[in-house]
């Protein structure tokens, strides 16, 4: 479908995830042509068998027409990257968008860029710091001409049909999913469906995380619980006696279990390091498709629940419920006329 | 349908609820009896012309049989109390528990009371402290000869008629309702409405609380938000430019809006005090009910999310999540491969 | 602080609430033109007193400068309206959106009117069919001169003082919203607030309701619920035996308790003339205010678990997590190898 | 650690997954005797290799002591199956649960059967049926003497060490869990282990059904939605044009992406199969293990809100938030003055 010969790309941003991109494509033959903001970043990949650009003059300079420049650059220096860019780049060029911008700037970046021929491929990119060798998931939206030509790159990034077990009951022949790669429509659609991936993301973690809570507390009758009139004791305290090795639970849950996924390898591996977790303060960040992911099931009229939960979790772990909590303790002292945390009467 | 002759009704507990409770009482003629396990709650009573009783034996002798005892003490000792109390007391006697019990335990003891000849009545009492000027509102459960011989009782601790509009669609002549009390079932089944009655209002002060945050928090496009790989910028901060004055806003919402309430006069008054809310910690307890009514809502196969995510933000601000936000940050440092809140890869 | 001279209005839109707004202003020596895209709704009200126009044109021509001319139109069609006034009114005019347009437009359009020298007010409106008695909660955004201006229109539209007891604890002298109208802030403050407080209202209908339908199904144990492999036997069938008068629940509960309401007042009402709601299909309709709330919370970082559960609530109510679950039925087929429905195999 | 001498093992209940445990067995050497309430259950399994026992009696007498006896019957039967079988054993026998019971009852059971010097063993099992293949994922309970003389049974149930890549941090040398099974703790920590795994099965399924249902109605603004009073209009149609194959997105995101897992690989399979899952009816059945996950969550204070919510997405998938739905369309035909999903009024 596709021809597999080695291409030339520009890259522009070289943090961990941009770098090991430009490492995986050289390895499969293709070159790179380099470039970041600090210079020992382009140096090093260099000495790895980059072409260096240190500047987006260089870049689009090095770089043979009709051209490929992928971004991986923070969401929030795209819009400022691609300015410049467009001043540089000739009719017939393409510019892919791989780091995690909100899929409504790519629509009008994309029409933006096509004033001036540019063409413009948004690509959601799954696989974090594994990636390099695991290979990456390809989430791809933009005009199906500049997408089919840089199918060799996608190849190349993607993990590759051998990464999973066939599906069983797919007859389909063709298709790029197999191989970790699909052009999910226009442009858009790639972050779009990349948005989605997180939000399900949390979901899932959250999914896992709640429920080794719920077996790190199985222990909660152990420990008295002082019972006043605000807080009723642990009715059946005999049924919370277990102390069990959480760890040894994310670990037994890796094989032939239903919740076997790579999120609970990670888990596994985090608790062998750090039974207690002590090494975390559990601020969880997070970093906007969760949010729009949930923005757009409200604007398409889909219950989302489990994923907004996991977004909220996120936010109570950083104490941005503080004032909702005061407002209650507010009513609470109103009503039951007594100062916060003291005994206090019925409601 | 009853009389209203003045009774006399012992009274264990004299906290908060229970003092007012015989306040209420006495004022309406009723003769009580008063015990606690502090003597000075019981000479305070005296002084107010309540007979006292210094032991449970004390109060079980100066009551005429059949006697009628209300415990209105904290439910982890409502148990024991009704241990001791039931070998004081004659077939015929009543027992009715004022307190936030549980409604099973209700059932249990009714049963092992009715195998002494005993009468057990339970009470679901709402009102918190202001319920001595406003009155309580009552929800009961028991037999019904017991309930109606108390008919005096409780109309004289709930509101009464004259404290609402009467509902314009009411056709129903009689019931006690609209008095404010409610005779809602055999054994149990006070305490179960009371106990709904309490997961609604944690879902009802939740949803409010939470308003009030969303509009106290209309400014968050004047404070500058860090754009980094972690945290999307806000993406329309001329949108989040308001400085509103929630305890205003409180205010405005008592008169002639949908979500009037009770517990918005509350929160104006809380507001008025405090408008920042900075006597409060945010701390919020949760005393049994809610927890009971969502297991009822699992057990019954009723969805409940409202009640149950207002259940968990009170645990929440108690930083009961804190191992799964753990295990959430663990995962994170796994796949994106650096350390919690620093700037980070993708995913 | 502000004149109570009787004013000149324009109303644009005689629906239930455009009309009601001008009987009250009327009754209160107001004059108002009248105009809606229905003749008759026009004549109607020039029965009552209103003078009529069947143009916006006629309408502008009849108000004397600086006119007011208050919108009550659907949502849709603000736009439209707007867009043909703005040709027909003079510089120092104001217009006020007293509908539910979403803030952002009014942010917008205030910026655009202003280019011709004429004021918006936007202006949260609650009080539903009843506010022809009880008077309207009035929430306000825009310039200090235009709001003051119309200041004896809100006064005569709003409650009044004596529609509430006065909060307690408020020393504030002055201020608005013990009157039941409040000036919050800028474009869009109104509308913000009011988007508010309708998110506030779906949180506390739903934990009403919610907690209606766990007391309703309290006689879960008396069905027999089939034991397979697929559902778990209700595990105390003898604790869900009550067939609580759910009715009788509403009217006790508005009087002296905690969750006392005007939503559990109408909930009564509805409740006293269908007892088990056989006349509603259960289809929970949502109008904007609940979403943007939503949207709201998660951009300012604001948990609102409860209001997006009572928003998502209604979603499913329409059946419109339909994709979800077949989704969640396909899985299950696929690891317990069996149809849907059919007793089937463990996870 | 343990020995892998084939061991005699009873199984009674030869469903799916009964049956299927007795192959892996048998094809690892062991000798099984097996027992159904269908004949032509053991007969099918007698022509496999097994020893058929057409009743308990049958199946205790061709065990030779101490036996072990596995039972994999629905929940609701166990304690009748356990009834019978403490008449027939002896002391030094042991009884394997392993279904899904409620792990307080095996608590219970392991006292009752303590007392005729009957061991007992609680196991959950997860892998449903492809865990014949696979082999099944064991979370077991219990005294630690007839769990460690079980271990040549569990090893051959288990998937094995070969199954999943090492856990790269893992130190620890010994333990079982990455062979497939884990000695959780005493009686029922082998269920609550598993009990909890499903809850969190029920949020991981959730969010993945929740992204694709969002995924699948990306093209909500190719439709028309009207717009009117009960209805916002869709605010950016534009936004929402995507018509996105899910199907390919389900295989997609199988390789390399962060929610790779076997639950996706499954639906990538259910959705190859029936793209539109138009073969489902959407009623999504939950069978215990996920409510006693939310009721210990609550139990223990521990929020579980993503693990909830994906609870109550099933019980709405199935229709039982009706009432509450009634109530608040109740509520809305109150304030609004307008019968359901007829235009109305503003709140």
């Amino acid at each position: 479908m596709t021809s597999d010969a080695p291409m030339q790309l520009g890259m522009v941003g070289l943090g961990r995830m941009g770098a090991n991109l430009v490492r995986r494509l050289m390895r499969d033959g293709h070159r790179c042509v380099v470039n970041d903001v600090t210079p020992d970043a382009v140096r090093a990949l260099e000495g790895e068998g980059a072409t260096p650009a240190f500047s987006l003059e260089e870049l689009v300079e090095r770089l043979e027409p009709p051209r490929a420049v992928w971004l991986m650059v923070p969401a929030g220096v795209v819009q400022g990257t691609l300015d410049r860019l467009v001043g540089l780049l000739e009719p017939g060029d393409t510019v892919i968008d791989g780091g995690n911008s909100y899929y409504r700037d790519d629509i009008r970046r994309a029409r933006a860029l096509a004033e001036h021929g540019i063409h413009y491929v948004d690509c959601g990119t799954s696989g974090g710091v594994w990636g390099l060798e695991r290979g990456y998931c390809l989430m791809i939206g933009g005009e199906p001409g500049p997408v089919e030509r840089l199918a060799p790159v996608f190849r190349t990034i993607a993990p590759g049909t051998g990464s999973a077990e066939p599906t069983p009951s797919r007859t389909r022949t063709g298709g790029t999913a197999p191989h970790g790669y699909l052009h999910c429509g226009p442009s858009g659609a790639g972050h779009f469906v990349k948005m989605v991936h997180n939000g399900v993301e949390y979901g899932m973690m959250a999914a896992i995380a709640e429920g080794l809570a719920i077996i790190r507390h199985a222990d909660a009758g152990l420990s008295a619980r002082t019972a006043d009139a605000e807080t009723a004791p642990l009715s059946d305290p005999e049924a919370y006696q277990y102390e069990i090795d959480v760890a040894e639970v994310a670990e037994v849950w890796r094989r032939g279990s239903v919740v076997g996924s790579w999120l609970v390898d990670l888990t596994a591996d985090a608790l062998a390091r750090s039974p207690r977790l002590d090494d975390f303060s559990g601020r969880v960040s997070d970093s906007g498709e969760g949010r729009w992911t949930v923005l757009a099931a409200i604007e398409e009229s889909v219950p989302a629940p489990v994923i907004s939960a996991s977004l909220y979790e996120r936010y109570e772990s950083r104490g941005l419920g503080e004032f909702t909590a005061k407002v209650l303790s507010a009513m609470r002292s109103e009503f039951g006329g007594h100062a916060e945390k003291s005994p206090g009467a019925q409601s």
